[in-house]
């Protein structure tokens, strides 16, 4: 497995991969999430390029970027254990310069939801996967549904940016009690990682009054929002049932929808999800 | 020579293109501008893909897009001429389709000259030629002088967004008198066409009084506004007296600068510009 830096040292890399290739964006503080999308590269592809960079532009200035977990020997042995090619680790200061001045704006799907609670955080995710796109020019990439806004960002930008990209989205893995991985999880204590648990039940216990026939939008988000409440550790900051390309909340009755919340489970966000679709008849 | 319109033929024609790959995009009606860009990428590069694309976000509403000139055949004819190899004719309802959300900003450099009168202007042009070299994915790509700050604002995305592509600046190209050629010279009448040498001979009067020892700016950018002023049919927009790369208008002594302007010729609007720089001790 390669090491790379620099913008050159990645251009000469590249040079020497077989394609197709595959590519996997990752913040680092690598789990079984990420993971999953490194092995589904490894199957479709030659080549998997992985990039590390906890990407300034998409935390708020009162966000955790600072506290933000990082093991990059961890994460790299990690990596050479999944088949991966090759790995780049840019630095700020190459990414963004003294001058940098440029930003990719998805004007409407980055709007509700995360987007209306942290207000630059998708400009940072669109403009720095521009950037690791171009450099990279990968073949497909790999982005994972525990992030359901940002696969939806990052698909409209490659349509509306002509990448001739196949971005692919993989399912959300979890725990075995069912908490969804993320690297975020590493700042919950002992009680609060139990506490944590709410998102998950509240997804299940909605997904199943869903296929008992409760096709209304507001009763399906409070189902969620009650077994949040039940938390005392909890603090729900939105639940959501929209539409799952628009991304436009949903009113009445529904077929289908991406269901969706943000909890604070003490001072950590988690986000969860899951779609919840009509079985084809 | 080949010639595509569609994203997926543009795809498989550029699989059988020998590398380095040389890229040049116009908005048609081709002149010895155009040409000069085309040639220079056939000396530079193995393979070379001309772009004709009328960007209709680069206009603005009151702006000429509907009347903006077009002869597809004669385009052909020239770029078969200096040995193009590929040409892509995107349609506009491919380029932006109704649910099309995605803008690249390039904040600073965008802001004066001709971004303080043509506002969106710079967003048009960042977004179209992402998408183009998106498509494209050229090693170098050819912009011509004549558009000055254009050409500073796509190196400046070029650099953000980590683009692994070249930008080739190659000379304005002049009528014999003068005059820098623009497909909306066409738009001119006899008498304009004469009124119009106005621009190319205030930036010579200046060069001029430049070289002779005249370093300062207020008075160079009067220099230039006196020949226009002189002309009856021209109207000066603007004249200004930037640094070359940062594009700041200066003040004061210089030592050098991008002397450009903006001028009415009855209703045809041109734009010419020249580097002033310190011969080289």
């Amino acid at each position: 497995m390669k090491i790379v830096e620099t913008f050159d040292a990645l251009q000469e890399a590249l040079l020497r991969l077989k394609r197709p290739l595959g590519f996997v964006p990752t913040m680092g503080y690598l789990h079984e999430g990420h993971l999953s999308l490194v092995k589904r590269a490894k199957q479709d592809c030659e080549s998997v390029v992985v990039s590390i960079f906890a990407n300034p532009a998409q935390f708020a200035p009162d966000e955790d970027l600072d506290n933000y977990p990082r093991d990059i020997d961890r994460d790299l042995e990690l990596l050479t254990g999944v088949g991966t090619n090759l790995v780049w680790i840019p630095s700020v200061i190459n990414m963004y310069p003294e001058d940098f001045q440029t930003w990719i704006n998805v004007e409407q799907v980055t709007k509700p939801l995360e987007g209306q609670v942290r207000n630059t955080h998708f400009q940072g995710v669109t403009t720095v996967v521009s950037k690791l796109f171009n450099a990279v020019r990968p073949d497909k990439s790999y982005f994972g549904q525990k992030d359901a806004q940002q696969a939806v960002v990052i698909k409209q930008m490659v349509r509306d940016l002509n990448y001739p990209i196949e971005i692919v989205i993989c399912p959300i893995v979890r725990e075995v009690d069912g908490l969804a991985m993320s690297s975020r999880n590493s700042y919950l204590n002992e009680e609060e990682r139990q506490a944590a648990l709410c998102l998950s039940q509240g997804l299940s216990k909605a997904e199943e009054a869903f296929h008992k026939g409760e096709k209304n939008a507001e009763k399906i988000r409070e189902i969620v929002a009650s077994v949040i409440d039940e938390e005392q550790l909890a603090e729900l900051q939105y639940v959501s049932c929209a539409h799952p390309e628009t991304l436009e909340e949903l009113e009445g009755e529904i077929e289908s929808c991406l269901l969706s919340m943000a909890v604070f489970i003490g001072r950590t966000r988690l986000i969860d999800n899951i779609l919840l679709l009509q079985p084809k008849t």
